[in-house]
């Protein structure tokens, strides 16, 4: 009921296609397309190479679940967000090469067991995006390896706390309160997803 | 605990900003800014008037509770998709009265219950947006008033369904994956919003 059926009478054909900027981070994209009903529109959108989230577990069995989370200034919203490790894809990467990166250059931490959890598209009105989330668990701690200019801290917390600051508003990033989901399931044992042991 | 604390070793500061792209929908500015370590760094975004999502509520004393949601063609990642009413900011307006436009224009209901329930950031790397969450309930429909060249099916489901689908992966985008957070703990009853009616 609610995945996609017939689509045909939604759905949107490219008619041309050109590279409208390029900056030092950013490239836009403007693209004629084809509408339903015949007629043509412009989209404008910028791609991504897409993005890996991580949400890092740590299970003891006779404590509640704690997650690794990082507070980090994101200058395009003007404040500290509270956020799960996450990184772009590098050229020829997979994707779990990048959630293992990231993990162990922001948080210094290598985990033994992986599971691919979704896929969430942050930007649908303007942006290729997607952000591939993986669950870490069987954590060592190392020492964090930042890119030269990145500051960020890190520190963990209860599940439920981060549960409940997402529900109350001190949590905002949408990928982070998309993660809460699955996290207060995964708790609760109503879902769960498929482990994998890495060397 | 998860909320922010002293900021000043992870705070940027502008030093200088200029647009550097305007095209038929994006803004793009890029900014110098001063690092922490007293260094300076470019960061480049999309400025973004905001925008408001809408969670259309359908409660019957004596059955699950449903939410009407919608399907939509968006091109930047090729495929249709399931997502809950949304759109931005008109100058001048107030988020409530662009809940009850987009809620109106997309679905063709008006609701008698609004209640503000969050704001969610959705691309805190490189866009100024920021989402504004409403829910609204007393719902009586009506025709639809869809802009010119707008293509969307609006279809509802029990909210059981919707959770699912957002942890099974057949809804993908965050905005909606976030909203089935607040459905979750809403339906359970640890967690509610403040009611208004409106006129």
């Amino acid at each position: 009921m609610i995945s996609s059926r017939e689509e045909a009478h939604l759905r949107e054909e490219r008619v041309s296609s050109a590279e409208v900027f390029q900056g030092s981070f950013l490239q836009v994209v403007r693209d004629s397309v084809g509408l339903p009903d015949g007629r043509t529109a412009t989209r404008e959108y910028v791609v991504h190479p897409g993005a890996v989230m991580v949400i890092p577990l740590l299970e003891h069995p006779e404590a509640p679940m704690r997650v690794v989370l990082e507070r980090q200034y994101r200058y395009p919203v003007q404040r500290v967000m509270v956020e799960f490790p996450a990184g772009k894809l590098d050229p020829g990467e997979s994707t779990l090469e990048c959630a293992q990166r990231e993990l162990l250059e922001e948080t210094g931490y290598r985990a033994g067991q992986w599971a691919k959890v979704g896929v969430i598209h942050p930007v649908i009105a303007y942006s290729t995006e997607f952000i591939e989330v993986w669950f870490a668990r069987d954590l060592v701690a190392g020492p964090r390896q930042l890119d030269s200019g990145e500051f960020l801290d890190v520190f963990d917390a209860p599940v439920e706390d981060l549960i409940r600051a997402c529900l109350e508003g001190q949590v905002t990033d949408a990928k982070t309160v998309s993660a809460a989901l699955w996290l207060q399931h995964y708790v609760a044992g109503t879902w769960s997803p498929v482990w994998h042991s890495v060397a």
